[in-house]
């Protein structure tokens, strides 16, 4: 194989084949292919595409790339679920322990904060003691024993992934459906699931900012899924706001308590039971997802959910104590509420501005090596369709540092927008896709 | 400046500003910004093109990279030739001291073999002793004294072009018209000329193969040299077969020699003194291109062309003993006659497969750091048009490893088709370009 050969042949539209793609993506991860040349094949990938057969071997590969883990010897059908990614997006704290209260082992491994959004991992570190670079080994013990595990990627699952999104990250090469699609799935074919639902968001705090985009995406990660034998399911949700009210680790972990108590917040628990449902459904504990969303509602009544979460933090090295009583919880130094001094109905948020202002408050990274500041964060108060007096606080804004205050209330006060005419409330799931197309709510 | 964002810019097709191209090249140069960051730049820029002005500004930054030579002290306009390359092009050993005999001076910066084309530095440095390596003080004396000097790309000259041609080799980016354009035009910006004639060349053998290409090419270079207050003028030229019949540096040394005694070959000679015949108008020493060629003719019959070319070789340090008598020079250990065993009308020549033969003999290098064997090499007998008897040789091979003369044969055999039928000679030259617009012959 001569590199250059194949990113000519990538360059001018041509389909790699599979011994191709394994000795160009193998050669990238044994340092054999510098840098330089993935960089030029994956910009050559944005512009001309895969085929389906080749993003398949594509993914194939980098899922070989790496430890399989198999998860055969844990009875039932293993669901886990992936989120695109968006700006107040808890619901896998909620989710995970709420489908394995229900009898679904969940294996989960999650990311950390990429860009304006927040990170599972993340979250989960802001609880203190909590524990998620578990090895292979604890991993497989902690499913076996309480049915959900929830960590980070760790060295050994698709390495190729791993190296290459680093170098995506930096050459602008990160929107392209063909290497998101092997990206996640690779990650998620590597954990050792039997089933995956889907999580793809849409509009100004996603990465996919257009809904024909999102769909594109999971009808691709649906069509890679099936194709290795795992049913999957996807939704189409909204990112046009934070979902939830909380932006910020353990603000967010605080609002998750609140709803697996039975608190409700209705955009983040509907998606929540939608996604639920449907992993229960594949897991075979329901006949439809409508179903599954009952059985899902019940486990939060009946306080099976929490009890789920509780056992988790404590089998990861949490101190459950935090969870029992939030207000445990040391608070920011400062806050402030954000203020508009007008008044009308909100018609826009631009979701985007308000997870840069989440990074502002020490919620998020700017840089790749940056800490996070586990108490800083964003409460909103008004979201899309929601009527502001001209006093009325829309945000309030927490943070350790007061400069970092102002600049996030800044930003918060732009993404805003008021109209005078009463605005509808935004679609929280725009619809589903499965392996026989898309179909709109 | 943030790396991936002007990346990123460049993918959507946007056009950088000069301050951006600035930071971006020199970061480049300067090691702030990684070749894998260069890398997809390159790529995007080979899917997106660049702007007429975008692209003017990209060579302005290459000039200035390094250092720009100012050859004013020199009566005269000077003047320089560049040829895009391809087999068997031996031009520019005849032509700077035919052009300098005229009393034109010419500064002429070389490069060497490339992929399966042969180089002016490679050829010259055949002579015993001659030297390309001069420094850019030795280089503005030798101009001074003898009115022409041959050196190759020092380090201090597009330094940015030097770095980012050796990326764009090893990463699929070296076909792309903007970026050929900075890289040939920067170079020859930077040399202190005042005009320049191009060469460029299309067929098998040329790295533009279409001629829409080339004559894309050669627009687009003339563009950015007339921005550059250099009046610039472009030849369309065949390379569907060898220019001239030796392909080899030694060997291509003596056709030369033998060129300048008078012993003209057709098709390499037509060609010199049609660019020979431009350099002397933009030289202003003859009212149009024509009467340019007649004054060349008169500098090689009278000898002194000859005689100049004789000075340049003493000059850089060469034994022009060999010059005088090139059967002094030793002779590769092995030939071998190339016969096709069949008869026919020279139809059609794959003149890549040439060039590649030549490099089989040892006359290129097949890696960057191989070293060459001058004596190596291939004399063609028969070109397009040519009848062949069935015992007649097409070529002879030269090498000192036997296993090459055999490949090289093979390689030969393979390239020629022959046709019952009587087949046109090939046009020489297609048509000529300045900044008016291409016309065709």
């Amino acid at each position: 194989m001569i590199p250059v050969e194949l990113i000519k042949k990538k360059r001018e539209g041509e389909v790699l084949t599979p011994d191709e793609l394994q000795k160009f993506v193998n050669g990238y991860v044994n340092g054999e292919i510098p840098d330089y040349q993935m960089a030029a094949w994956l910009m050559a990938v944005y512009f001309q595409g895969m085929s389906d057969t080749e993003m398949k071997e594509f993914t194939r590969v980098m899922i070989h790339s790496g430890t399989v883990i198999d998860l055969s010897f844990i009875p039932g059908v293993k669901v886990d679920k992936h989120s695109t990614g968006g700006v107040g997006d808890k619901v896998s704290v909620i989710l995970a322990p709420l489908v394995a209260a229900c009898g679904i082992p969940v294996p989960m491994i999650s990311g950390r904060g990429l860009g304006h959004t927040g990170g599972t991992l993340d979250k989960l570190e802001s609880i203190p003691g909590f524990r998620t670079d578990l090895d292979i080994d604890s991993y497989k013990k902690t499913i076996e024993k309480i049915g959900v595990v929830m960590i980070g990627q760790t060295k050994d699952i698709a390495p190729a992934d791993k190296k290459m999104y680093a170098l995506r990250d930096v050459t602008a090469t990160v929107e392209c459906i063909p290497l998101i699609a092997g990206s996640i799935m690779s990650k998620k074919l590597a954990e050792g699931i039997d089933a995956l639902v889907l999580d793809v968001k849409t509009g100004s705090g996603a990465f996919m900012r257009k809904k024909s985009e999102a769909i594109e995406l999971a009808k691709t990660l649906i069509n890679v899924g099936e194709s290795f034998g795992k049913r999957t399911i996807g939704f189409i949700t909204d990112m046009n706001q934070p979902l939830g009210n909380a932006v910020g680790n353990w603000l967010e972990i605080e609002e998750c308590i609140r709803c697996m108590k039975g608190n409700e917040i209705q955009d983040l628990m509907e998606v929540t039971y939608r996604l639920a449902g449907a992993m229960i459904y594949l897991g075979g504990k329901s006949g439809s997802i409508e179903e599954g969303e009952s059985v899902a509602r019940e486990a939060i009544e009946s306080g099976a959910a929490f009890e789920k979460f509780l056992q988790l933090v404590n089998e990861q090295g949490g101190d459950v104590s935090y969870i029992e009583n939030p207000t445990r919880y040391k608070k920011a130094e400062y806050n402030k509420e954000v203020v508009l001094g007008k008044e009308g109905f909100v018609s826009e948020i631009d979701n985007y501005g308000i997870g840069i202002a989440g990074l502002i408050t020490g919620a998020g990274r700017r840089k790749i090596d940056d800490s996070i500041d586990y108490t800083a964060g964003i409460i909103i108060h008004k979201k899309i369709g929601d009527r502001v007096g001209k006093e009325d606080p829309i945000a309030t804004v927490y943070a350790n540092e007061k400069k970092n205050v102002e600049d996030a209330v800044l930003r918060i006060t732009e993404a805003y927008r008021l109209s005078d005419d009463a605005v509808e409330p935004r679609q929280y799931i725009y619809g589903m896709a499965d392996k026989n197309g898309y179909y709109d709510y």
